[in-house]
């Protein structure tokens, strides 16, 4: 069974064909800049690299260039599209509708458009996508997956906020947590490292990439996790603000900062970005900085380290306990110095990184805690693709 | 030595006066209503107390007829106000410019004024009652005692948010942290109790009453506080929300809420108000609702107590280690099943409540913990007043 995999953002359609017989990856790609005058397309099919610029007014016509490239004699991996058997879509907000992946049919489509509202970057584009695969492929299933549905198992005191409870009647105003698929993957790539049956353990899985979040896993269900309503709570990223006193918009907009300019300011110059200075939202170059004497660089590097500790500290108790711990994405899979600040803090819980590994296993996956310490530290990187693949196939094959 | 304590709201004046030879209490009183018709005034001298409606306009003729009432030969405690050596005022904001009491000169004035801004609600206030004392009472000597000023020890990484360096440097806007005079008495008196010495111990005060905050205090001094640059962050409280996702107060006024709705909404009609769809901001009647069956009480409860837990949590991580629990103020002191339910989440750190002792000790000092927890669990009532009466000693007896 082949799978295509596309996950679309306002301006950009990413794209994997797996043949998931054996989960192997046949061919990625990714279109950039869809509507702007010097978008671009590039595919990787084995050793195969391709990049062409080309112009795309619209997903639509990127989605047609992406299935022409995947069934390139040269430079592709299907003979047809016929091949294709289902299509899975990464679809950001769920809402409170999708604890789960589903078969997108009208219904669901419906249920997407009037979740808009909660996720107003997100959800168009998706839709998009969607729409756009439907209409060049009508014939292969479609099948969403959500970034929000694993976090749907939290219980009401972790995903309820101590607003009016109208608020939550109304407009849904609640917890739901998102990169999902990526802290469903780790987790259950780390009970099979282990050794481990999922229910029996107490996982902390930290998202750390560009955004990032931290999730707490007991009995293979999400009971809590750092982002919100949006995707703004929780730590501090490359350039979101994660955690504020929730006074300092309305502050902000007392002293003549406009709406616009606070949403802006939060989700855009925040974070790593802002604290250092505007000397930049990539890890690496802050820490270059940091190591070259620059001040802000150190502070945003000590926030940014903090602030995680103390959630993992927060999950450890919401959870009375703790057996594993994962570092995932970006930062989290490939940054030494990183890890072994944020285990510093975690010994209390009896956590023992083990330094050596923690080197020498930096970007690949395994166990990086000693083989005495109680809590297991493990790197995995992520696949949300291959997560969404995975969920395509079960429900394709379940039709 | 004899001192008068002076606690300005924006409607109302409290006042104690203490003898400080013995620290003992004279007499105490309320001005409430303040500049409204129904203004009226309450005091208490040992076991005689008086209550009386009268018109007072402004902070002035209240504090003219606290003066009077406290001098009365049969209601009062002292025969003039020549008696009264110096005054100690609660001041709630002190931004950066005040890290413990001083004595107000001034240049102390500007500087309160300077930091209106921050607390536009209660530093004027506090601003008004300093006038009228020193107006009325020219030649007595005034101190100025900050709720911020006991937290100004936190390092950078607990008190910078993740926001552009510049809004820092421009607008002040970093935590602060309030209750600071609460967290101080409790937890001096902690060590006291316990025959430790303050600088060996890592303690977490819990003040839980109408607002609530917890402070992480590491050799005596402040590392973490859960109020931030407002006293909106952190809790959930009687109405104020606490932390919630950022992108909310904006997600309200696209949805057609006015900034002042905004407001009124997360520092009135929300915390455990809000979330018990407005039942009540007060945990005895919450928790009497909820014994009836009541499941949004029950709601608001869970969520109270679990974001209290976490807290605790996250600051034991960020001291990597716990030896001393406090529990005070309204709630925290008075509250049998609330101080259990948040130490059930704390086993992990060795916290043991002794059941029996949390139930005999409800409102008295002591020791509520198992002689074998490793963390020592206190019920302290608080008092600002006697902190404030101290700091304002001290200050005189150096001058």
């Amino acid at each position: 069974m082949k799978i295509l995999v596309i996950n679309t953002g306002s301006s950009s359609l990413k794209y994997q064909v797996l043949n998931m017989n054996d989960e192997e990856l046949l061919c990625k790609g990714l279109v950039e800049k869809i509507g702007l005058p010097d978008s671009k397309i590039k595919q990787k099919c084995g050793n195969l690299k391709f990049e062409e610029e080309h112009y795309f007014e619209n997903h639509e016509q990127a989605l047609k260039r992406v299935i022409e490239l995947v069934t390139d004699e040269k430079k592709g991996c299907l003979k047809s599209m016929s091949e294709i058997d289902a299509i899975g879509h990464r679809v950001v907000h769920g809402g409170e509708d999708f604890s789960k992946s589903v078969l997108i049919t009208d219904e669901v489509m419906k249920a997407l458009e009037d979740n808009i509202n909660l996720a107003p970057l997100h959800n168009p584009a998706n839709i998009t996508g969607i729409k756009a695969a439907q209409k060049l492929l009508p014939e292969v299933p479609q099948i969403g997956v959500f970034d929000t549905a694993f976090h749907q198992t939290m219980p009401p005191k972790a995903f309820m906020y101590a607003l009016p409870y109208e608020l939550y009647k109304k407009y849904k105003i609640r917890r739901y947590g998102f990169h999902g698929t990526s802290h469903r993957y780790v987790a259950k790539r780390a009970a099979e490292l282990l050794c481990l049956r999922k229910r029996d353990i107490k996982i902390i899985s930290a998202h750390i990439g560009n955004g990032g979040s931290v999730a707490a896993i007991q009995n293979a269900k999400v009971v809590d996790t750092s982002m919100g309503f949006t995707p703004l709570e929780g730590l501090i990223m490359g350039t979101r603000s994660g955690d504020i006193d929730p006074a300092i918009p309305i502050y902000l907009m007392r002293n003549g900062y406009s709406m616009d300019e606070v949403d802006d300011i939060l989700n855009k110059k925040s974070g790593v970005y802002g604290i250092s200075d505007y000397l930049s939202s990539d890890m690496r170059d802050i820490r270059a900085a940091k190591d070259d004497g620059n001040e802000k660089a150190a502070l945003a590097l000590d926030v940014y380290v903090y602030r995680l500790a103390k959630y993992i500290g927060s999950y450890a108790t919401a959870m009375k306990g703790l057996d594993v711990l994962i570092f995932t994405a970006g930062v989290g899979e490939n940054t030494i110095e990183f890890r072994e600040k944020v285990c510093e803090y975690l010994e209390i819980f009896g956590v023992e990184l083990d330094k050596e590994k923690n080197k020498t296993l930096n970007g690949k996956e395994g166990i990086i805690s000693t083989d005495s310490s109680k809590v297991k530290v493990l790197i995995i990187p992520t696949d949300e693709e291959l997560m969404i693949a995975r969920d395509t196939k079960k429900i394709v094959e379940n039709m």
